[in-house]
């Protein structure tokens, strides 16, 4: 293995979710949106925005929508947005009609620059000796989302990003082997009995951050509630999708 | 702004096209394996697999599909793959049904985990000073791509990334203003005369780049043919994801 400060800070990288009170800098601030925006997009289309969300009344509804306390509670909080709405706007301002904008392709190229901004920025955080959490958990009601957020049409929030100095100092949680994700050429299908020490190892890691509550191995929660049929608010991603005007065809 | 050696170099960040002839090490290689394997993954579900392409047929495949001659041409050129299809096979294995996986939110959280992966690869590269182009356009038509990948239903490929020993320095490529894409808790919508100045920016970028070859302002390319209606097998995508078992409802 190569060692330098990016390598070495993103082989030890451990998720924070417990931030002192204390606010970003506007340095800090300044900062990760800098990094944000210099991100590689997609065919120079620049299709995401982000918004800072500093008002405590919907730093409450997103931590609701969430279902996680620590949600918009310590720590800055940035909501990731695919933003196919600023070119469809460039396009009508231009007389021109939006084209390939409804596509599931260019809203997959939204996605891609969000996502890739979002990485971006949680390197820069933890370079800056910031904590960070990436927050699916946002998006647990979409159309709740969408309301509070009060964004236009051709947008999507995607993903939440909450940064601030960690107040917590959690273990490295281990990963799938590289054999079973990094294949050459062919790709190599699973078989759960390789998965076995993999397992043991999840297990020993839980075991050691609370051993008061038992949490599954790897393949136990793959195959558990996590991924498993359940009614709940992200059934109504496809449809708040089309209501957005996204994804259409 | 703050400085150090991450930041510094995410706002540089410059992509590249030209490589050297020679590969990257096994050292290198396993570095920015090791980096992806230890990205952030939604619930921990990992959902993401890589195929290091080094098969010198299927590099020559994917370029054509890509249409871009520099595309498995020089470097190491990697596919990042949504991955259902690990998780789907363990629920199988241990007795349980599909689940959630074939779900639009399910998807979108996979390919939140491979494109996080990909941007954590970009960075471990920059660190190491080598040069990394992203390709979205290996995807331009995703039915010949899975031919040539033959990944199984439940996978779906969503970038290229090509890494290796930079052949060209090209200036930075001018963001939109801060201003246009990062808000506090309101979204800004966008007026085209807002723009007048980063359009003669990024003119004089491209002008510079190569006097010889007029490239189009900012908004002229938002309103041109890169988002114009026209058929391309990038329409297949959602028929494709869908026949991949993904994106059902």
């Amino acid at each position: 293995m190569i060692k330098n400060a990016i390598v070495n800070q993103q082989i030890i990288h451990k998720t924070i979710r417990a931030f002192k009170k204390q606010k970003l800098t506007v340095e800090q601030l300044n900062t990760l949106a800098e990094v944000a925006r210099h991100t590689s997009s997609s065919m120079f289309m620049q299709q995401f925005s982000i918004l800072h969300i500093t008002d405590e009344k919907k730093r409450a509804q997103i931590r609701e929508i969430s279902g996680q306390k620590y949600v918009g509670a310590d720590g800055d909080l940035f909501i990731f947005i695919v933003d196919l709405h600023r070119n469809q706007s460039i396009r009508r301002q231009l007389g021109k009609d939006d084209g390939r904008l409804h596509q599931t392709d260019i809203f997959l190229q939204g996605v891609e620059d969000t996502v890739l901004a979002v990485q971006n920025t949680v390197n820069a955080a933890e370079s800056m000796g910031l904590g960070a959490v990436i927050l699916g958990s946002v998006t647990n009601s979409p159309k709740e989302l969408l309301a509070v957020l009060n964004i236009p049409e051709m947008t999507f929030p995607i993903l939440g990003l909450q940064v601030g100095i960690a107040d917590q100092k959690p273990q490295l949680k281990p990963r799938l082997p590289l054999e079973s994700v990094f294949f050459e050429n062919e790709y190599h299908k699973i078989n759960v009995a390789d998965l076995k020490e993999y397992d043991e190892t999840v297990q020993t890691y839980y075991d050691l951050r609370d051993s008061n509550r038992r949490i599954d191995s790897f393949t136990k929660q793959v195959s558990s509630k996590k991924l498993g049929t359940k009614e709940t608010k992200r059934d109504e991603l496809l449809e708040t999708l089309h209501s957005q005007g996204l994804c259409l065809k």
